[in-house]
């Protein structure tokens, strides 16, 4: 038996190659190792995006096909729908009657928006998404989240939940682990630290290869560079960093050609583009054997989505005997 | 059609006659012009009772057989389990995305309990039960609500919230009204302005005959008098009151002897215990049939919740469409 694993996006939008460094890729990999539940978070992406439920089922859809297109493989994960488990919201309801409002405030995620807006001007939801994240794990009984350095804060309160429920009331569930991976932060097109929807500085998983050439070449390099001969830095430069993720072996070539002024950024933004290129195409063509089955994506995702509600029926069984809910 | 009136109780023990004048009483003549739904309130006695889970099934059946001796008609009305309606904790997941922190803290409920404890030691259950209780009131569409003067913000919130859904999503819900009753408070045994479980001065609806003797005879009276012939003072003596409101005609003759120094306690009080065993006599009966056929109240309640689930259901089905989380 597989050790489970669970994860998933916001579904907000579609994947980009920000994504696929940070986390897609290492999720290909981990799935031969683990049972892994893939989630996609509707309801999370409603708590910041209530007013525009329309995006949704797109998004929804989006998001299957990236998955999909970077190699999940849907006969051995599962791709599931966070809203279609209400057990999901139980869970929460359930914790939320031993957790202090105090201890939400500790988590940085809700102390770094609390220190934007305070905390009663905060959504309750939000607020609560310590807790309603625990839920998520728990419901199918996880025992490895994938996570940033970052998100070590969030695995430690979801341990502290997890072990008082069952301190409370019978021993449900493990106390899950964090896997730390490598996974960087990809920096964007404009040279912004992160990659990121919202700035506009993105590679989108789904761009065609004129697309790809269209955005590098748009993409910021070291402004000091007017001509060819100009000894550049390729520390300041986003191209330069792309070639250290994908094409790190002639990375160093690139880093000596650039500050001795003899590779133009013209050739060097071709190169790398033609490297980003090499690496979505097999997505670009499993994604076009996706689309042509007419509703495959919305079968996987059905057929995921039921077996996490089995789980998450099982899992809920146990949690209201130990509650003593079990009335009939 | 009937339109659907919504209440219930937490089901932490018991009920008594301050329950009884205080709502029970009402609810059994409302029952003939309101689709009713009584919600054995399991999830909300949790939130205060989160480490006595083990005393939940008892309690449910205990107040449930209060609800039938008292005259709910299971045939009319609707008597159902909150642990067993999931459709709530989804409700209030999606109701918590936009209610702030600030407006719950303006909730009276949450505002006394927060300055004893200050918020950040509330639960954060706790400090979402306007939500919570909304999402109550919505799963069934109630369109009425009993309550007590006392608790009218809590509608005003609870209609904010459901407007606010209306106006974001799709008009789903209607507002509800509140229904205030007269219902007095019932004065406890010792003296105290209310009779309640946890101070111990209550008379048990399903007490014995001799039970309601004793408890009465230990009740407090006015300690001025100590000889039957002492003037007393009827308007401190919780005797009295029970005068005033189970034998309200005889009450002025009652006044007018205890005052004169004329009536004695002891008589006073065999009077009042004479007429709370005939008010609880037919309670008893009814008591006494529901008991003598095994496994009815459970087959009540069972029938009652699948009610209530499917109405759920609709509701659910409504909000996942208002809100595009219809995917299938
Ligand atoms: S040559 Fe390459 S690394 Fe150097 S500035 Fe131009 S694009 Fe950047
Ligand atoms: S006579 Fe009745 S009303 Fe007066 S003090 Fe005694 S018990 Fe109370």
């Amino acid at each position: 038996m597989k050790e489970r694993l669970l994860t998933g996006d916001r579904v907000t939008g579609n994947l980009h190659l920000g994504h696929y460094v940070g986390s897609l890729k290492n999720r290909v990999e981990l799935q031969e190792s683990y049972d892994s539940f893939f989630m996609l978070a509707d309801v999370q992406a409603l708590t910041t995006h209530y007013k525009q439920p329309e995006t949704l089922k797109a998004h929804v859809n989006q998001v299957t096909l990236d998955y999909l297109s970077v190699g999940i493989d849907p006969e051995q994960s599962t791709i599931f729908i966070q809203s279609l488990i209400p057990e999901i919201a139980e869970l929460t309801a359930y914790f939320s009657m031993f957790v202090t409002v105090n201890s939400l405030k500790h988590n940085p995620t809700i102390k770094a928006e609390a220190s934007e807006k305070g905390y009663s001007d905060l959504y309750y939801g939000f607020l609560g998404y310590p807790i309603s994240q625990t839920a998520d794990i728990a419901f199918c009984k996880a025992t490895v989240v994938p996570v940033g350095e970052d998100q070590l804060p969030h695995m430690e309160q979801s341990r502290k939940i997890l072990r008082r429920f069952n301190q409370l009331y019978a021993p449900v569930f493990n106390e899950p682990q964090a896997i730390v991976g490598d996974c960087a932060r990809l920096i964007g097109l404009d040279g912004d630290s992160k990659m990121s929807k919202s700035k506009g500085n993105t590679i989108d998983l789904d761009s065609t290869k004129q697309e790809v050439y269209d955005q590098i070449k748009k993409a910021k390099t070291d402004p000091a560079r007017i001509r060819r001969s100009d000894p550049g830095h390729p520390d300041i430069c986003p191209i330069y960093t792309y070639h250290t993720v994908f094409r790190k072996e002639e990375s160093g070539g690139i880093n000596e050609g650039c500050q001795k002024g003899m590779l133009g950024c013209v050739e060097c933004k071709a190169m790398i583009a033609a490297s980003i290129n090499t690496l979505l195409e097999p997505m670009h063509e499993r994604r076009d054997t996706y689309l042509q089955k007419s509703n495959y994506t919305k079968e996987i995702v059905q057929a995921g989505t039921e077996r996490a509600r089995l789980i998450a029926k099982e899992t809920m069984e146990e949690v209201r005997e130990a509650m003593m809910l079990n009335y009939f």
